[in-house]
């Protein structure tokens, strides 16, 4: 069976990304693509790198539009998500890669976002390890709604989740430092994304815990240990287009060796095609993952300061989003995991 | 008076910035450079920018050739230095831009560079606070010998120095990440410093307290606060050639507020030339600083995560080392601090 | 039926693509990589993005190891592949990303490589247009040797010779000048290629007639309109990993209008699925070609200057080199000639 | 005597590095710096990198404000700078670094530009070689007003006038090819010029003889020669944020031989300050020249192709605008005309 797929906000990085992966999917048709400012222009006028879809024409969008289709990927502004899906029906797979559905408390919501919560939807990151000794991949089958995860919070959920689900570290006092690439930021005009100012610099964003993918990582890694978490969480943009790499530590639980700190890795991502935990003494790069669905982690023991130290790599656009929304989809329909993903990076 | 001028290891990088600076410095002239591999060689076939140089030749890197000049830069690889600037005698002022004469821990030179110890210099840091009360300063005037820091170790010191002096931040458990520029590992030719493997990707070395900046990080850290101090430190590689952001974090005191933190670091830099504390709200990028012998730092306090964020951008050759070493210079002889040093950018 | 397959020069960068792109192709298996000085190693300590490959180690490149597989890529310094072709036999398909065999002329080559010549083989660029009318696909129906084209020389023949051919613009005077990456000069140590030296900067190499692929552009165009030709060829390294964006011009022929100009173009490529001429007044980026095997070409009639100027985007790595050599190979074998190659870019 | 100086237009690049240079030179003291929607904030608010501009406010760009000084730089959009002048009086030397005063032919303005013309002023590239054997400088001494250079206009001009004026190149069929970094479109917020878009890519733009910089170019070099001028010029906008090299290409005249070439650009660059041709077989990288007011050429005569290429690096914003601002500035008021400008390039 060859399933019927619309993708609305196609305009943006993120729909992009989902329409390059999906033309690589044995089991996906892309029938309908939609946007806002550009409805009505050809799709590769707007992406000219997405070749395979010449002729196809951006829709407006709208519930019409987007109703009837097996499966429909949103990746729309926040606030965008929530009113469309209640049309869309439960008979469409609805796959969200925006904020909207993602964040369970709807206190830690509107503390972050100032506007009204829209409730939270099943949660795009199978690795994920829970406190139930389960991972996040059972909660997803069979279902109906997918929130992907924000790209940064994959990163450093990944690094870091293992470790408290072990308890081998400590879960309060984490500090996450990301260089991430723009392209994160979205496809938005604003000075300090342009080139001039990027190229060659570096600057730090959302600084002193105000970032919107706190109370997220929080939700996260207070669901892989049972405890209250705390994170310092400061993203980096440097000059490259895509891509994270998250230094996340954490406080080393005393008398834990290192051997078992890093069994606790080991255990978690043994049996993962998507994740995977480096050699002692290897650390990944940025561009092994681009393009890929793939998130790479290296670990060290830092005895004198205590502290573990986890340096995870992901491509924001694939595992840190459009990788996630399709291998989501594969286990939400049944499919195959890993079906139309490849875990190769474009490097150098 | 003019000084006569000779750099030692002038074909790298810290070598080459060194005479950028010194060009534009009106009390001194080069008379000399040298160099290993590319003696006999015109300076500008290995520095093409250097164009006020033509003409100039590089000789050998021997004390006879560098002996009786006023000043002597050093930009040598480490355990180079000591030996040669034995033979120099007092009379000139040498300056060690490399890492031989900057700790005073004889054990932790050992422990880290895994060779004997020199000794120490008195060292180059003039901005650093000190548990006294006093500045570093205050210990270069009129010295006739100068440990240039280490790059890193100025932005994470000069970022977290004021809050440990004030006692508004816990010395233990810091943790810094930084990005940083290829440039800081100078000419080698090693594959992961390529342009094809660090284009569009970044990558994280010296991870779990391995870095030999740490231990002097330590000591500045010590030093300002007279209490023992743990960090956990991670050098990111990023594609930007030249120049460091640091995101260096520390716990924060029980009952301080915000107010005292700001307090503590427009105490220490209301009156510095080279180091600005940004107004509330406002980080610093990494271009600001290229070319310049600035420090620019953010500050934020994060309640939820009981942590100081501090964020501290400057170049790597500039106030990271050749700016950091003829600034130096110009408090040993006397002459005006800021004598020959912009203070700004090269931006965009 | 699935081909066995090995790659000898593995650990290379046009090897690590022949491989990322063969793990995608379902009709190849790779049984065998090799290399020199990395022999032994796991080829994920040398390409630590390839992680379909985890567990496979690099053997060494002898005559021995790479016979008795279907199709045998050689990735080696230029002046390795004849011997070791000889010695594999007629049985398998030996497919040579290097400069061996891709002249015809023993002067020409003689002239540029200083080196005896080792005669020439099928010439892997499948659509380049031929005085004949006919395309060079139909001479690799079958063959049992290919030589990959240099990237380059199928940026600036892609470009040219369509206009050659139909007549509308002169094969003599022609200027080209390419931004590329410098991931085409592989992973030489050279200062030239450190990552602190390219970024921020461009430059030019091989200027005034002397880069090696000067006679392959020649060869290449004068078979397209069978009559002499004359390029002036400058290629300039700029700071991005991969890809190529060729700005190749030439006089326009007397008397003939834009619209002949046009249509010469679009005949030749009208039915190519890895070559596109973009529409009037669109000119592409290389970022839409990364990853892919896809050459993309714009087209302007400057009037003033009497010159025709096509600007031709694709990455080196792909339909500049390991894409056309899979192309080729699938031609040369029967099978569907895009199976296993994508035309989508990974962009942004 | 320090002269008093304005920068109206002072919010955008071409603004930021005229008082970054002025922030350098002695004579100059600036007193009031002007902006449109920036007015009322702090300088440093907008330029973050020009630190020794701390406590200045941006003003309305008014003739009030700007009347009075004895210089006044415009950086401003095409179109705004003839009336504004008009009003500023002849006490003034102003100093147009917009393209308003650029052309002598009203037609050529007319039809690049679209809209009135508003005469020419003395024209601020002092290198430039003249038919009559002086050059531009000349034509600067005491002027009260100055139109700066199109920044790739000075690259191709200062490549091609030496061959012209001497008679070793053809006039016409020049072929120009520039790799030019983003900050020369402005701070405009254009997609195409978002870092996303252009790391790790290039692309091309004004194709086919569009691009306004074509008149001036040609003006430049039939004042060189006094023959009628042909060029096809093509920038290529790559991932730097600063610099242009240019690759501009001439038809040998026949019977030259490659000595009679390089005399001519010997002979007229052996005593400018700024302006070096590189020996023979050297090639300059754009790096050289960052931050510095210095073009640096390399020559190569390729006898097979019978053109003769010349590269030419420079900082767009230095030597291409705020550097040739200040230069002319020198020589129109009478002031050594290195005065404040320095040669040597940041880099790495």
């Amino acid at each position: 069976m060859v399933y019927s797929v619309a993708v609305a906000g196609a305009s943006g990085y993120a729909g992009g990304e989902v329409l390059r992966l999906l033309s690589a999917h044995p089991e996906f048709e892309v029938r309908t693509v939609t946007a806002h400012a550009n409805a009505g222009q050809q799709l590769t006028a707007v992406h000219s790198h997405l070749r395979s879809y010449r002729g196809m024409v951006l829709q407006e969008t709208t519930p019409e539009v987007l109703k009837g289709h097996d499966v429909v990927f949103l990746a729309l502004p926040h606030g965008k998500s929530g009113a469309l899906a209640d049309e869309l029906g439960d008979a469409s797979l609805v796959v969200d890669c925006g904020a909207d559905h993602r964040l369970v408390s709807a206190s830690a919501w509107e503390t972050f976002y100032k506007s009204e919560h829209h409730g939270s939807w099943p949660y795009g990151l199978p690795e994920l390890v829970l406190a139930s000794g389960a991972k996040q991949r059972e909660n997803l089958v069979g279902v109906n709604r997918i929130a992907v995860p924000g790209c940064n919070v994959t990163a450093v959920s990944l690094g870091l989740a293992p470790g408290i689900r072990a308890g081998v570290i400590q879960p309060t006092d984490l500090v996450a430092v990301l260089a991430v690439g723009p392209s994160g930021a979205g496809k938005t005009l604003r000075t300090d994304l342009l080139a001039s100012e990027l190229l060659g610099s570096a600057h730090a964003y959302g600084v002193g815990g105000t970032h919107r993918h706190v109370p997220e990582i929080v939700q996260n890694l207070t669901g892989a240990g049972g405890e209250a978490v705390t994170v310092s969480f400061t993203p980096v943009l440097v000059p490259m287009a895509r891509g994270i790499l998250a230094t996340s530590t954490a406080r080393l639980q005393p008398g834990v060796s290192a051997a078992d700190v890093r069994s606790a890795w080991e255990l978690a991502y043994a049996d993962e095609p998507f994740v995977e935990l480096l050699p002692e003494g290897s650390f990944p790069a940025v561009s092994d993952t681009i393009g890929a669905n793939t998130a790479l982690i290296g670990l060290a023991v830092d005895e004198a300061a205590e502290r573990v130290v986890t340096v995870t790599a992901l491509d924001n656009l694939v595992k840190g989003t459009a990788g996630a929304a399709i291998q989501s989809t594969n286990i939400a329909l049944g499919l195959p995991e890993q079906l139309g993903l490849s875990i190769d990076g474009v490097a150098p």
